[in-house]
Parts: C-alpha cells; sequence; structure tokens
C-alpha cells in the first residue's frame, strides 16, 4: 500500500457533509482510525433513521487497525461506532467523558462488553504501531474533547478535532494551543482543521459571554426558568446550575438524555450540583416559581421532548404558566427549524416569554470562527493543509483561509471523502479513490435501504396507492371476482366513490381488450390508463399495483 | 352581523402564519377582502401543493362583497385567488403590476375572462360600500406594493401591506409617510401593520446598499456573472440591468418565470433595459466571459429551475466553469435550506465562486425591522393596534413594540385568524370565533387530502407497505391461492427473500387457526402479526394491507 516511510490518510467521512466524521491513517503495517460519526437523515430520506460511513476499508485492512481514537463524544464523532464495533475489536481511545457515551451506544447494541475502551487524559502519548499520538486539550460545545498530534513515519500531523479557541475561557475549557505549538516545533507535515465555521468572520461567543447572558435573564426572571440545551453540553449546565445557586433556584430535570448524561458528567467529577439546587419534578408544585429551573430535553423540537410536552400541555408533572421564561440555549439545526418555532409560538400562547439564539446571545457555537482558524493556523505552520468536517464550500474557504496564513497553494488541498492522499518525503501524491457512499440505517437493515426503496417511498409518500385485484378463471377466461379498487394516501374514498367506480369501469374496458391469458399485459395497461385516468381527473398520480390472479 | 357605524374585522389568514394573508372587512351591508394569498406547505404535508385559507365566510357573505384589495402582488397575497374567483365576482383592484401577476394566474385556471380587474395607482380613493380606500406607495421587495388608507363608519383604518421604510430609495420606491401621515391627522381608530421582521432589531438593509455591493462584485468580477434571485423582485433587476450596462456586459435569462415577468414590467414601463444589454443565451458563446451576465430562476433550489440545471451540468445552453461567479441575491427560505446548499456546494466544484446573503450583503429583506416598524407606529398614532403577517411568536414582539410606541396595553391586540373583532363608538368587542382551518390542496383536489390521508402517506413515507394477497374457497374453506406477499417502499425484495417467505409462514399458520368465513378476523390477525414481525426481524411497521378474496 505505501511504503515504510509513507503515510496516507483515507477520508472516509465529513470532508464534503457535516457529521460522519470518520479517517484512517495507514503506515506500512499500522492502521489508525479517527472517530466514527453519524449523520441524521435529511427530510428526503424516507425512514432512514442514521446515515453511517462505508467502513469497507477499515474492515478490509482490519489485520492492521491498532486503535479508534474518538476526539470527543459528540454523535458526529462516536455515533456510528455500534456498526464498526460489530465487525471489529480494535480498542477505542478517548476521554472518560467519550468513551462514557460511546459506551452507553454500544451498551444498546449489546457490543459493550467485546470492547476495550482505553481512557486518556490530555497530554497521555500513545504508540499505536507506527503512529504516536499526543492528545491535546481543546474547548468545544462538550467536555473533554481532544486534538490530537500524530507522529507518523512521514512527519507530524495535527488534526484539531472539533475546537474553538475561547480566549477568556472558564476554568478548564481552554484549547491548549502552546502544547499545539509545543508539538509542531520540530515541523508539521500537515495540518487537519475543522472547517464547519469557516464562512463566518471574527471570534465565535465564548461561554463565558453566553454565562454572562444567562445570568442577567437569570437576574431579570420573576417567575420559573425553563431550560433546554443539548444534552451532552455540560459545561452549559455546569452554568445553569452555578446560576441557579447564585439566585437561590432548584434545578429539576425532565427528559431521558440528560438524565443519564448528568449522571455520567457526575460521576466523573465534571459537573458539580451545588448542595441544595437539586429538585426532582414532584417537589416543584411545593416551591415558589422564583425558585425554580427546569431543565428540559428537547431543543430541536422532537416531538417527544420534554419541551415538545410542555408546548403542548402534555407533561406530567409541570404545566407552562405566564410569567415562566423559557430559553433555547441552543442552535437551531436547519432540518428543525420549523418543528423549533411551532414549539415557540404555542409557548408564547401559554403566556410564556420565549428567548432563543436569534434575539438574545444565550447560545454559542462551539466551532472556531474564521480568526480562530487563523490562529491554529499559525499555531501550527503546517507545509500541508486539508480542511476537514464541513461541506465543501466550507473547505473551499478554510483552504483559502490557509492560504492566507501562508500555506502555499498548491499545498492547501481540497479533497473530499474516497479520496486518499499518500505523504512521503515531503511530497503528496493522490491515490485511486475508495468507495465511500453513504450507508443508510433503517432499523435493523443496514444499507439494504437503497436508491429503489427510496424512490418509492418518496412515490408513496406524494401520491398514496392504488391497489386493483381481480381474479381471473383461467379455463374460461371470464372475471370470476373484481376488479375492486383499494386506496392509501390517495383520496379520502367517502367522497370520491366516483371516480374509483369510474376507474372500475376502465379497468374492465382495459379487461375486455387484451387476449386471455396475457397478465402481464393486463397489468400494464392497467397501470398506465389508470395513472393517466387520475393525472386527468386529479392532476395525481399514486402508484398503481395492478394484481391479477388467475385461478 | 354589526350596526351600521361598527366596522367587524375578519382575520381568515396570516395572523399566525407567514403566508396566506387574507382579511375581510364588514359594515353593514359592506364588504371588502384585503389580499388573497397562499402558504406553501412544509414537509409534513405530504404531497400537498398549496395551502389556502377557507373562503366560507367570504362565499357566505358573497352579496355584501364590494371588491377584493391587493396590496401587492406576491403569492403569500395574492396565490389564493384562483381558488376564491372560481366562486365569486367581486373586481379585483390593485396596481396594474399585481393585477398582471394576479391576472396571469386566474389565466392558468381559465378565470381570467370571467374576472373584473381593477387597476388603481397612488392616491387614488375608492368607495366601496361603506369603505374609502386610499392607496399609499410602500416600499418592498416587489414594485407597485401598497399601504391602504380605509375610512369605515367606525373610523380610519391604515393596513400596511407588507412593507420596509427605506430612508434614502432608490427613485420611485419610497414608503409615503407623509400621505399616510397626514390620512391619519384626524385620527387613526386602528392600525393593520406586517409583523414579519419584529424580531430583527434596528432597520432593514436598504436597495441603495444592495446595488453598491452588487456595484463592488460587478466591478471585480473578470468572468461571467451568474445571478439568481426572486422572480417578481422587478427593482432588483434594475439594479442587475443598470450595472450591466454601467460595466459592459450583456444580459441573457433563462428560466420561464423570470421571462414572464421581465415581459410584464417593461410593457408596464417598471422594468427599463438599457440598449445593449440585452442578449439571448444562445449569443453567449460568442461573447468573451467578461461581458456576461446571466440571469436565472432557482433562488430557492429548486430541482427544475435554471440554477438547478446548471449546477448539475443538466443546462442546455450554459456550463459553469472556473472562473464564473455565482450570486444568490435572495433569502434563504428554512424548508429550501438544504436544496440550496446543495446547489452551492455543487457550483463550487464545478470552479465557481459563490456569493450569498450569509457571506455577502446581497440581499435585503423587504419587510420593515423594529426600527420602521417603529416609526410606522409613530406615523399614523393609532388607538388601537393589530398586528398582522406574522407567526404569533412575531405578533406579540410586534405588539409589544406598539406599546412602546404609545399604544395603551389593552388596546394592542394580539388576535389569530378566525378572530373577529368589532369596532364601535371608540370600543371594541370580539365576536365569536369562525373556522378557519388551512385548506390543502392536491392537484385538482380542495380540501379533499385530510389528516387521514396525510397519516396514510406519513406511514407509506417512513416504512413502506406491504400486501399479502390470497383466495380462499367458499365451499371448502381450502386455500385456492396464495398467500402471496409483495412491497413497496418496505425493503429491497431480493435480500430479504427469507423474510418474506417467514411471513408468508406465519400467514398460513394464522389462516389455520381462523375459522372459516370470519375473513374480518383473518384480516385483523394477519396484520397484527405481521407488524409484530417485521418490528422484531427489521425494527420496521410497514403498513400491511391483507386482501383475502373469498369465491
Amino acid at each position: 500500500m505505501n511504503s515504510s516511510s509513507a503515510v496516507t490518510l483515507y477520508p472516509l467521512g465529513g470532508l464534503g457533509e457535516i457529521g460522519l466524521n470518520c479517517m484512517a491513517l495507514v503506515s506500512g503495517d499500522s492502521m489508525i482510525v479517527i472517530d466514527c460519526g453519524l449523520m441524521f437523515p435529511d427530510d428526503s430520506l424516507f425512514g432512514i433513521d442514521v446515515v453511517i460511513p462505508r467502513f469497507d476499508f477499515i474492515l478490509q485492512n482490519r489485520d492492521k487497525l491498532k486503535g479508534i481514537i474518538l476526539t470527543h463524544g459528540h454523535e458526529d464523532h462516536i455515533g456510528a461506532l455500534p456498526w464498526l464495533m460489530r465487525s471489529c475489536d480494535a480498542p477505542l481511545y478517548g476521554s472518560k467523558f467519550t468513551l462514557a457515551l460511546a459506551g452507553k451506544k454500544l451498551e444498546e447494541h449489546n457490543l459493550k462488553e467485546f470492547t476495550r475502551c482505553e481512557p486518556v487524559v490530555a497530554g497521555d502519548v500513545l504508540t499505536l504501531g507506527a503512529f504516536r499520538v499526543t492528545f491535546f486539550p481543546v474547548c468545544h460545545s462538550i467536555v473533554h474533547g481532544f486534538a490530537l498530534g500524530i507522529e507518523t513515519p512521514a512527519g507530524r500531523i495535527v488534526h484539531t478535532g472539533d475546537f474553538k479557541i475561547d480566549r477568556n475561557p472558564l476554568d478548564g475549557h481552554a484549547t491548549d494551543l502552546p502544547a499545539i505549538k509545543a508539538f509542531a516545533a520540530p515541523g508539521a507535515m500537515l495540518l487537519l482543521s475543522d472547517s464547519t465555521n469557516a464562512e463566518r468572520e471574527g471570534f465565535a461567543l465564548t461561554e463565558r459571554e453566553i454565562k454572562a447572558a444567562l445570568g442577567d435573564i437569570f437576574a431579570d426572571a420573576t417567575g420559573r426558568i425553563v431550560v433546554t440545551l443539548f444534552s451532552s453540553h455540560i459545561q452549559r449546565m455546569q452554568e445553569i446550575f452555578d446560576l441557579a445557586e447564585a439566585t437561590g433556584r432548584k434545578v429539576a430535570v425532565s427528559g431521558k438524555s440528560l438524565f443519564t448524561n448528568i449522571e455520567i458528567a457526575r460521576n466523573l467529577g465534571l459537573l458539580r450540583v451545588p448542595p441544595g439546587t437539586e429538585a426532582s419534578l414532584d417537589e416543584l408544585p411545593g416551591l415558589p416559581d422564583h425558585q425554580v429551573v427546569l431543565l428540559v430535553t428537547g431543543s430541536q423540537g422532537e416531538p417527544l421532548s420534554a419541551l415538545s410536552r410542555l408546548a403542548y400541555g402534555e407533561h406530567r408533572q409541570v404545566r407552562i404558566q405566564k410569567g415562566d421564561t423559557v430559553l433555547l440555549s441552543s442552535r437551531f439545526i436547519p432540518g428543525n427549524i420549523r418543528a423549533i418555532t411551532k414549539l415557540i409560538n404555542r409557548l408564547y400562547k401559554l403566556g410564556a416569554e420565549v428567548l432563543y439564539e436569534r434575539v438574545q446571545a444565550i447560545h454559542a457555537s462551539g466551532h472556531a470562527h474564521a480568526e480562530e482558524l487563523r490562529l491554529m493556523l499559525k499555531t501550527v505552520a503546517p507545509k500541508f493543509f486539508i480542511p476537514v468536517h464541513g461541506e465543501y464550500r466550507h473547505l473551499v474557504k478554510h483552504s483559502r483561509i490557509a492560504v492566507s496564513c501562508g500555506v502555499a497553494p498548491e499545498r492547501a488541498l481540497v479533497i473530499e471523502d474516497g479520496q486518499p492522499v499518500t505523504f512521503s518525503g515531503g511530497l503528496i501524491r493522490l491515490e485511486d479513490t475508495i468507495p465511500v457512499e453513504h450507508i443508510y440505517v433503517d432499523g435493523k437493515g443496514v444499507g439494504d435501504v437503497g436508491v429503489t426503496v427510496l424512490k418509492e417511498r418518496q412515490l408513496l409518500a406524494g401520491e398514496g396507492l392504488v391497489i386493483v385485484v381481480m381474479v381471473v378463471d383461467e379455463k374460461s377466461g371470464e372475471l370470476t371476482f373484481g376488479p375492486n379498487i383499494l386506496s392509501k394516501g390517495f383520496v379520502f374514498e367517502q367522497h370520491y366513490s366516483h371516480v374509483l367506480e369510474d376507474a372500475k369501469c376502465i379497468v374492465l374496458d382495459i379487461f375486455e381488450n387484451v387476449p386471455p391469458g396475457q397478465s402481464d399485459l393486463l397489468k400494464e395497461r392497467i397501470r398506465s390508463a389508470l395513472r393517466r385516468f387520475f393525472r386527468k381527473i386529479l392532476e395525481r398520480d399514486p402508484v398503481v399495483v395492478p394484481l391479477v390472479i388467475t385461478l
């Protein structure tokens, strides 16, 4: 594959999309994998639960695999592990918190006991075959994320993971630029850096600014405060607990993923719940409104989440009332905007005040903006640069930033998933591409729902379905049953009985004009005639399924 | 309904959603309707083409209807006309441009010749029964929009339509605040004002700023320039033609709606195409790149639009190439973000530079921001205030702005569609609500696709469908055909033949255990057993349709 002094990078996901982050590095007989993320499907992927990378390359080279390194615990970095780990027994490396989240996921798939989890802390150095990996703390919207310093036979690589650079961070949440600088000092061959916010100028808001904005709201609120946030955002939760303590409030939690993550974080000493700030949901009625904080799931408008149940008056213990302040301390993910704004409108109707990113600075992105990306580029001063974690446009913009920071234009590469690159003796070579099409997971099926099935679902979704069923006597060629017509998702049948009766007549007419025994021809004629008929009468084009049974 | 000195306002759409704007005003035996807009469906409305208001109230009071006033020509103000005008013969009033757009729409539905269109110009005063309506020019993202001054027996009403206040407008595009002020001078009873941007602080960008930003891009571009924009935004098109003239470029147009609207605007003298700036698509190959502007449809990523065809290499006359600059001079509507960003990524891959609102100030909203809303409130100084054109949250925010501008809190009402309000002798009364549920249009069907059909489509979309068909001999109770199983959008059948075989065995087993003649019981058992089976084996829950034919 490559000589022992070369290293080849195989991007399997995340270079060309947001999500699905996964990359393999190979040198001689050693392979490491960095991250193993999923992507949530867009609306065109009817019924698909999650999208995962194609793992063929990793599995074909399983014998070389020394370990899987997880930079942090977000779904787009660990979410596809259950589908890789069912065919793979390499150890997982990451922070305790990351591994706890990964472990929970593997447990749900009954894979945890078969997986070796090796926790690392900042500053640790691991030797994995031909690779030596150093872990650097980074600031991100989840605690205990790492950037990686990777010593390879071809030179030093820095992989930022997901990061931002908070210039004035709250305790224990800094990106360790000096350590990264020291690692890169002998000369960094390559920087792989997070491109998510490459289009945003300046610096991301800092958690200190968010905490101050939240603090103002806590200081002013006279009623209950309801907060929703990403359930892995432990640092933000800490701010909420601290503000609750400062303003004499108690925090009650509603929503399973919050419960689980809070428990994990507390057990690892990552979340300090100040004494006297805890309350159960059942205690709430006994507390005055100005002593209540309710921390809830549902920042993306998920239908069964705690916030959704509150907004629709279906929460078992709590009713939203006039005087409540609801904070959405989270980003609106584009596909979820309509669901979220529906919730906001409903909360207003119930009398609550609702605050969200658009109207108040109560959320900060966890990803570096352009100026922070520049800082990282200047810290590492790499010879080569490959932007990761982004759509194509983000990668392009990030490579331009790299060039503006002194990377030679021919060394700032924009490559996509499936395009391997070999580094050797200070030179690079693009290898033949490898297959990396997205794999769709639907229930227990992995990769079995492809273009054909999705196309059928799309047609069914748009126009519904009409079934025509008839039984023909084989000997006489006479109709012994039907034609009967039934539909699903097509029209409200009671209102359209005349249309369906006309359709029957059309079918009968065709039947009389097709010679007996030619049932394929009969079905084809029925299908095309009914589609034509429904298009003309209703301007609709349902899926037509003719069932002709010959007995 | 009300006494002759009272007026009742019936909001039929747009108070509680963006789109669907429609309102009736009734006084004694006179009714006028203001706007008749549609709304585009969100993703949960499978197969629905458009959403329109329920017109029952208007049709029940058809005899009182003196006219339908169109404030401007956007779809959310005129788009539902074809469904109202098929049952209604009242005249339409609006600017020539608005009526031209409305007429095109009515023509497509073969209704144009039955509709009286009465053009008005700024300053015109119409007497419509008990109402006197004055038309004031407003600045908006379409030319020739109006605010309305309505004299009623209960007092003066100002309805802003959609508007912004450009403090330094390009020629002929100002909001006529002095005229509105003069109208309100004797005392305005009520202001109805556009709430779309009530959450945005400050002032909207002005067209002068947009034109300057576009001018910089035109000055710098050395290759071809491709521009997409809303196809009714004649003013923006004028800027493009002017800049083309100034920089020695010719403009070619691709896309039907642009062609039509440009023709309408030119015929009405609303768009000046400078001599020598026109080119046909076929002339483009003969022009040097730096002399080309291509104006195209597709700002929302619509699949068959000119921009889509360019991005996917399917445009007949033009190929995107390195050096091209593509400008999306338009807003990203939330439901379309993924489609638009896909196009942007593809255009980058083809080598183009792509500029859009997020990264460059090349689009301005047509709706007033908070400071502009204040200016309108201060200009009219109304006794009562009702925010219109917005989701509930926008209405709430706008009513707060009104209170901050001096409207008494109890007179700043937030009401929703279907809540009539009567004004009489300086007092108000909320009337009983009227039905205003949204009407779904699917092909030629209006209102026939309801919750049941949509639910079926949703189920079909998510998990597909399984049909079980069998024929039973009535006399012997024996199976004479089947069970056969076929599916649509469920699984790729070749890969799952074993699952479908197992499903057949389950059906046979049930058949043997249900007494002959009980075909409903048989069907129910089949349905529930198969759903259980598929959930267990595949974690999928398709729609199961058992067809049991007894012969």
